[in-house]
């Protein structure tokens, strides 16, 4: 697999709101984006560091996962996400290699990314994104 | 504070050994390095990821703060490092905006880094680390 950079890390948050003052004034990060992604019922803010975004995910809805995440684990880092050239071919590869997918084929993701989820067990329990 | 990149991400395993075939061979990223942290009881694994680099975790130790935390919450993401110009000054900035320090001081870590943790009661729950 040809991964050029990780792309984001994603965080769960209970509130981006409360949140942010620790992102912007203590780290000096600048929130450039907060977008809603409804399907995934988050609300999500991005802030850029160097070649990698941070993106905070912010549950919309009870029975989103990021809620149910918080909900056993608290707050605290729920993925990584990798930049790979095409998500369909990244896939098929690491399946390939024995990995257990979550998402079979790319699906959209915030800021109009092609992105797929490999599931925990298969990555040393580091919930893992591949996108494009 | 001026953070110029993510300097690397901190990742808790049970053994570097049995985690290498997936960063290698899945991921095809490349382990340039291995080395022994004593006073921290642990062993470390290095990946470049474009900007970032990958440090994976093995306890040297049972009462390693490493084995601690795979004890308590599994293998998985421990901590996030910030490269910012100078350690000692980035510490008295955040302390100055509220943030608890684990380390008042900077001290070596792996790779001839000088490096000072921030407590993640201070951090949206994310062990934040600062090197330089």
């Amino acid at each position: 697999m040809d991964i050029s950079h990780i792309e984001h890390i994603g965080i769960a948050v209970k509130s981006i709101e409360n949140s942010l003052p620790y992102y912007e004034t203590v780290l000096g990060l600048k929130c450039y984006n907060i977008e809603e992604v409804a399907d995934q019922k988050v609300k999500t803010a991005f802030f850029k560091v160097g070649q990698t975004k941070i993106e905070l995910l912010e549950p919309t809805s009870e029975d989103s996962t990021i809620a149910k995440f918080i909900e056993k684990k608290g707050e605290g880092v729920h993925h990584i996400a990798f930049a790979v050239p095409d998500v369909a071919n990244a896939l098929a590869e690491v399946e390939s290699k024995g990995v257990t997918l979550i998402d079979k084929a790319p699906r959209n993701g915030a800021e109009g990314l092609s992105i797929a989820f490999l599931h925990p067990r298969s990555t040393g329990s580091v919930l893992t994104e591949l996108c494009q």
